[in-house]
């Protein structure tokens, strides 16, 4: 997320109790994860494992749990002994839980000629475009923001809290959910089939591309990032952080693991479990995916089995 | 869909702007899609690959872009730029959009004896039997027809649009919706579980045959035709225009594509993918679905490869 | 379930119509279907194939069709032409349906600090700990209990009745649901997703223990006991009266069957079909499940049938 204006890096510090390492004179814009971290953002990690990556990544200030490390040249470190609470701490200052408790929060803005059915929930800072279609029992929640001429079928849930845990075994409880402060984005056009679930980003947005139409039972993770025209078959389910190009086709019951990315206008037949980047213009298929002419072939050779077994039975008699 | 009342030739050509050629002294009784016309109907086409499929249907009219073909005895033509266009805009006359804003629109009819539990939407011209229990959260949508003695668990949705797309890839959206004027028929002692969603035809009708009963999470496309007395498990998804016969059982999450039919007692076990018809009463394993017997041996043939490989690695040295 | 207090055996033959034969002087405590039978617990069992597996069960009355067996010695028999509808008789007795027309009904209990966002339906006599969120559009059916801390996200149903019906194919009707007299139990620190259905039991609790977190579209059948900490990935989907241990993953799309359990800490990757128990501290995979890495040496040897092809018709030649 970037923050409403740019913050002092003294301020962050006193705000999560840290101590500066570092070129700290330069504000920071924003605070993300590290899949979605850019220039001018906070960063945090708490794995050793990870300390490197972080450092190298674009973000320009750290917030770590260690000082024994080279800080790059122009960026600072924010050390802290928890840097998951602290950025835990950030994006609560930021992006509170305030549930409202009306149908339509007072915030929302809603564009000339939209329909909102009954039982809608409409939440904080949400931004419905004009000439769009909100079907009856769709809920909506925080900052999601949706273009003109969307169709939202009944049911479907936008925004729902990533389901992105800190593990930490040791606790009483096993995880800890981390603040979803990320958005959804609904670009223009795009057609959302009944009892869908489109969860908002950790930390940046989950969206779907413009004129991109979607069935019924369809389940979005945290930042995932649809392309333009694509068709996404019902009960399909993308994990999160995964990238469709323009005018990808999912079919039914398809599987998608999470950072990945599937080429423009490639298709995937039905059932089928995608485990890895797969190139564009071309036909999957199968569990884990492949070719889908050869994942056919596959199914042949398969049946020669048994005739395979007489050949070979036969020459050793 | 049929009309309310005949209209005639003439009528249906002022509307769309057509030029008629033909028999046209006799009046159209509806409309529907090449999958379901009779005799009658109105049907589009606008693919000269597709032109002799519906010259040759049952349809009595067809809404065509050209006048180079040849009209069938007793048939008209309705020529026009833009035959889909023509679909829409009767459909759109004879059953426009009009979303009501209030929890049970004024043209629904329930029987006597029916509970409808809070926050549950009922739209136009819906018409709900006797001793029917809709639980909470239920979106049931226009012209959807419900029996006596039918139960529909909380969040489901009934009468969604079909996900049937006109695909036009020089527009700027690749994709346009048909419009859904069929509806959803749910037959007398139906029981329906928690969060499924049943589209309605997209000119015809979505049928749940009397005495079925179908788990939580169960999609169905538009113009499924289940039989009576089917067991439907849970996540199972059903794509358009495909019919169970009487009977069937599908165990969970099994897929079943479109415009199939699957045989009388059939039973289809857990995952399985069904991609043609299949017969009755036989049972079912497999992606794609084969005789669920043959598939456990060929399960078991796979498992064979390592000892035929060394057998064969042997004697060859 | 539990009745309120014990009853005599006498007033449960009157309600039934029953005659009683054997030990009849202890009162009976509740009434629970055979997977979850308890001593003092009546069941019932009308197939002579089940006779002896009830008989001989913790149960400690049997309602029975016959009364040509031998009565395990301290057990009464209350003899019935429908022991089916001698069951359905007696937990309407208890368990009314009695439907709200409250978005949130009188006798539910909310603890301090939980929030109730609009569109939810919480029905008779849950009770729901402190410190929860429940989303928009979210539906808690009759008895729920839900520990503190507990988030429950958009669209979500708990409570649900089971699927779970008699089959009778000589009736008009081939399926009879049974009463779902169970309940649904949610522990501290739960969290689930969006569009979540989670059954109640039959006649015992469907239970989410402490500290496990679900996914999106994920669906619980009636009497699932998940254990503590566990992970389930989004549109998994898990049959009755299994059992998953603590400290259990699963990933997306996983299906689990019915009646087993899936042991401590075990692992389970998306799409995997899990149809019989399977031990803890391992990682599986396919359809039917197997150890993961067996799975993986699998897929290759299939991958080689073509060169063990090649190489038999060579040596063939």
């Amino acid at each position: 997320m970037k923050f409403p204006a740019p913050v002092s890096l003294s301020w962050v510090a006193t705000l999560i109790n840290a101590e500066l390492v570092g070129t700290t004179d330069k504000p920071a814009t924003g605070i993300n994860e590290i899949h979605k971290v850019e220039a001018g953002d906070l960063v945090f990690v708490d794995h050793p494992k990870y300390y490197i990556t972080c450092l190298e990544s674009a973000a320009s200030f750290i917030i770590i749990n260690t000082k024994d490390v080279t800080v790059p040249e122009g960026k600072a470190l924010l050390v802290v002994d928890s840097p998951f609470e602290a950025y835990q701490t950030i994006t609560n200052h930021f992006r509170p839980f305030q549930p409202s408790n009306k149908s339509i929060s007072d915030s929302a803005i809603i564009g000339e000629g939209t329909t909102i059915m009954p039982h809608v929930y409409i939440g904080n800072h949400v931004n419905i475009g004009k000439n769009c279609v909100i079907y009856p029992n769709v809920t909506i929640l925080d900052y999601t923001i949706i273009g003109n001429n969307v169709v939202i079928q009944a049911g479907t849930v936008i925004g729902g809290d990533a389901f992105y845990y800190n593990t930490k075994k040791n606790r009483e409880a096993w995880f800890k959910r981390m603040n979803s402060c990320g958005n959804v984005i609904i670009e223009d056009n795009v057609e959302i089939g009944c009892s869908c679930t489109i969860d908002r980003g950790v930390s940046a947005s989950t969206i779907v591309g413009k004129g991109t139409i979607i069935d019924n039972m369809v389940q979005l993770g945290h930042e995932v990032v649809i392309g333009k025209n694509c068709l996404i078959g019902s009960q399909v389910g993308i994990a999160g952080v995964t990238t469709l190009e323009d005018g990808v086709t999912l079919w039914g019951q398809v599987g998608v693991s999470k950072t990945l990315t599937i080429g423009e206008n490639a298709v995937v037949l039905a059932q089928a479990g995608v485990n890895k980047t797969i190139e564009g213009n071309k036909t999957y298929w199968g569990t884990p995916v492949m070719n889908a002419k050869d994942k056919q072939k596959e199914n042949v050779w398969v049946k020669r089995i048994p005739a395979l077994w007489k050949k070979v039975m036969e020459a050793d008699s």
